[in-house]
């Protein structure tokens, strides 16, 4: 008997005749003889509209209370998918977070995960029942809710499929699985079978929004093999799993865009030692997160410095930066939030050399200038104007030979086509 | 320093709006010099909103799970009340009934009070704190929420406040405290300073919708003096206490008037012993509560045996008796919906006579015929057709002088007229 923790994400559980369609997919797991825990979200938006009710009575709201409040919309999302399972005869329970035992540190609104203790769990799956678990939340040491930040519900059911030694944590979604790219944006765009760890956690890093990283992480540190699949349709999605000999060999897994990104740049500044700690020690300091940083070569003795940061924390680094400008005695200061990041993610690049100038060809071909790059052994990413990305991604997509009908045209002389 | 406990229901804080309001009057409570408690009802329909979704996944949905959903709509209404009194620089702190220490038995949807542990209460009294109770809830020993019933977020506020020996628990609602009547019902209607909790209970019991019955046989048990009192504007509602010399004179301390009876009438049942027992039996181990029963006197060894259900409950009592009807060898029987109970609570009942004459005498000159008729020793009902209702509550209001213009047109005379 094989043992499944499977998430449902908000827009799978978004009204009843939603959580009916999900009650019958997972009694099926469960009458095709496993074992089953499901991992839900909040209904639909019930998130986002909690926390407009909290903004109405507070701009600022403690973070213990939204934590109270938030956690609210997962304990009556599993409530609800249990009384829908019981009418269709299954035998279900629900639990909160604290009742599922997860106990999580003292950070609230992104509490992490520090220990679970699936007794409860166990003795339910034991005698029968399918586990619902209210996702996104654990109980502190001080016994109060925490929740786990954005994509905490995926978190929750990694964990739990790491403690509970499950076979599979399957990730159920809206979308068919993991793509070579944003299928709105390239229509040749073709779900992957199998995608490493490490790429995944690149791509998520880099924009694509199908898994958080965090979530990929946790199944990386505790080797859960996760599949992304959809909640709608009864069909293989994306296994992500420690990279293998068996994986499909391609260099560039998938392409990524982000078009959340901000630029700064420092002008003119004196290029001695402690002026870059100095300014990223400030922004550290205000919580702003610094992704790319570049520093151009020095000429006279001073130099520009440039950054990115998520364009929602720019009027945050505008207060930090400028009045840093007269200390650190540099000229000026540029902002920009008119940018996007596009990153080519896969393993393979480890081996290959010739993906970054073909990239930079690529773009030049189609007259799109790149205003920053930065590599990692597995990702290649340039920032560009945001208003180019969509034809960047396309251009990048086809000529890295990602989409369906680039391979196919490639496969069709050397296989048999299989009877539709 | 007094201890107050404040208990808010569900119109007082129905939007982001009420919040505020609900938050200013707390803080002012607090800022008077007192510990405050306060203890909330979910936010407007959110109960009934959770109700109707849940019957849309499961027509008859668990009461386990009812219980975890319901108990949600406390929960984010404490967070909520919260955030507002942070807003306005209240030091305040939300907790669920298991937070506040409040265990309650086994039973679902309708638990009761076992025991309450309320150090984490008092330790953040103590320390200067707001403490936000989510009402109607506690934990049962599986370590699962389990909700209090109708009313429940009064009986929280009633055993907080009697484990805390506070020194009042306010009830604030949409009216101003007790009336003598409804006033929507009774433009004369006045607004009692006082009441006992041996009327208060009867008035409850007969329809009166302005407290639970369970939460006032509990401050009646605790010795919790309640005060009844409007959550819009600030001023005295009305005590519910112990009787005492100090208590206004009153024969008729209320009327009260319930709309949903029903009247089942078995037709010449065999006058023998046990038959009565038989029916009873029957219909309370269908969970069918009977109010009153009336048997006709006897003749030729056969008799008409009447009783009074709620009309909720109609249905039910029909699938008992009337398979009963053959075995107990009746020859039929009757029911009728279009009834109603009004009646006459006080006190002063007890050492007064020709009360129940005055009301028969008025009912009878307002040609409003009487079904049954059911005493006790502080309570007089009837049972009228329902279509009269409104008419006896005025009729009977107005002849026991019970109301404002004639109370005033009595006192006129004697009192200078207050400056207004």
């Amino acid at each position: 008997m094989a043992l499944y923790v499977q998430k449902y994400g908000g827009s799978s559980v978004a009204d009843a005749e939603c959580m009916r369609r999900v009650a019958q997919r997972v009694f099926d797991t469960q009458k095709a003889g496993n074992q089953v825990v499901v991992v839900v979200s909040a209904m639909g938006d019930t998130t986002d509209d909690l926390i407009a009710l909290a903004k109405q009575v507070n701009p600022e709201p403690d973070e213990r209370e939204m934590d109270s409040l938030m956690a609210t919309g997962e304990m009556a999302s599993s409530a609800i998918l249990t009384m829908a399972l019981h009418s269709l005869g299954a035998k279900a329970i629900s639990m909160t977070g604290q009742q599922a035992g997860i106990q999580v540190d003292g950070t609230h609104l992104k509490a992490k995960i520090e220990k679970i203790n699936p007794s409860r769990i166990r003795q339910h799956l034991k005698q029968g029942y399918i586990v619902v678990v209210a996702g996104f939340q654990g109980m502190n040491p001080d016994a109060d809710v925490a929740t786990l930040g954005r994509g905490g519900s995926d978190t929750t059911a990694v964990a739990l499929a790491a403690v509970l030694k499950a076979d599979r944590c399957q990730i159920l979604k809206d979308v068919d699985g993991v793509f070579t790219a944003n299928p709105r944006v390239v229509p040749t765009a073709r779900k992957l079978d199998e995608i490493a760890y490490e790429e995944m956690l690149e791509l998520a890093s880099c924009g694509a929004e199908v898994l958080q990283s965090r979530a990929v992480e946790f199944a990386k540190n505790y080797n859960v093999v996760l599949e992304v699949m959809s909640s709608f349709e009864v069909k293989p999605g994306t296994l992500v799993r420690e990279e293998n000999k068996q994986m499909e060999q391609m260099i560039i897994r998938g392409i990524a865009a982000d078009k959340n990104q901000a630029k700064v740049t420092l002008l003119s500044v004196p290029d001695t030692p402690g002026v870059a700690a100095k300014i990223f020690k400030a922004l550290g300091n205000a919580k702003v997160n610094v992704d790319m940083i570049v520093q151009n070569v020095s000429a006279a003795g001073v130099t520009d410095i440039s950054f990115t940061v998520a364009k929602d924390d720019l009027n945050k680094t505008k207060r930090v930066v400028e009045p840093l400008v007269r200390d650190i005695r540099a000229t000026g200061a540029n902002f920009s939030d008119d940018l996007a990041k596009v990153s080519l993610v896969g393993v393979g690049m480890k081996s290959h050399s010739g993906v970054a100038f073909k990239m930079f060809d690529v773009l030049a071909a189609n007259k799109i200038n790149i205003e920053m790059i930065s590599t990692s052994e597995i990702k290649l990413s340039v920032v560009i104007l945001a208003k180019d990305t969509d034809r960047a991604v396309r251009a990048l997509h086809e000529a890295f030979g990602m989409g369906v009908r680039a391979r196919q045209a490639k496969a069709a002389p050397k296989k048999k086509t299989a009877r539709r």
